[in-house]
């Protein structure tokens, strides 16, 4: 492969991208923090899932996915082995993934974000991708998540206030 | 500032970043194409804007804030310069910002990406963040477009899809 000076111009670091990310799981925290209990786990629009599968689904790929790629270890991708029944329990488990991200993040060298691996047996795609398909996974959803909040009437929070005040 | 090996480490590369946005933006067109005609202009859910008017915004932030980054000018942020009013126009628009993005982006150092910039007179950050806000406003917002599809009956694209067959 060839490389210019502008092909290596680097973007961002990984700091940047973990803080970056890290902001937006804060965001999410509170769009879920917002929804009343019951429709957390009920209200649905056009068929989709709820907010609180949703926010399952991204406890389930954050995480195992990262802890994945650091033990390289190729698992099968599971939303059954988290089932929240309240929003406490969902926000508890939210808290304590964040210190997981960290963890596992902090563990990835520079040279394996330019590796290919085999995300959840399914993936197999540069693990800065696999990375930055956490973080875009996350936004995108959690654009459905206000869509949600704004049918019940509720306004959702400022989209670029990612850190609590 | 002090920095240690693991501060340093590069996430992605400029190239890379670019590539990664463009292949987001090839899904927001798709999803541009999708809606109806009428559904385009028209169609919304709890008092929230049309995807017509998201994608305007978008347009208006994307290529508009590169330039003024690029040529360090600090202009105020509009989206009446340009007002489609039907979805061929509004993609030959999407079409042609594609190359001004390309443009402009090649055009920012590795130091500039660390630069603070006063975006549209209004959004004092450090340049990546501004270009990691375009990009996330933008998957945001087309997360709230595949509600409106949904809510259509409309099937919406595969989120991991971004290039087109």
């Amino acid at each position: 492969m060839t490389t210019t000076a502008t092909e290596t111009r680097q973007f961002i670091s990984s700091v940047q991208l973990l803080e970056h990310w890290q902001g937006h799981r804060n965001l999410t925290r509170r769009v879920i923090e917002m929804f009343p209990e019951k429709e957390l786990f009920e209200f649905s629009i056009g068929g989709m899932r709820t907010f609180a599968k949703i926010a399952v689904e991204l406890l389930s790929i954050a995480g195992p996915g990262l802890k994945g790629i650091v033990e390289k270890q190729v698992e099968d991708f599971s939303e059954e082995t988290f089932q929240p029944k309240t929003k406490e329990e969902l926000l508890a488990k939210w808290d304590s993934e964040t210190e997981v991200i960290n963890q596992y993040f902090n563990q990835i060298s520079e040279e394996r974000f330019q590796e290919t691996f085999n995300l959840f047996g399914q993936y197999e795609f540069p693990i800065y991708q696999n990375i930055l398909y956490f973080v875009d996974n996350e936004v995108h959803h959690r654009g459905q998540g206000f869509v949600y909040l704004r049918a019940l009437g509720i306004d959702p929070p400022f989209f670029w206030e990612r850190f609590s005040i």
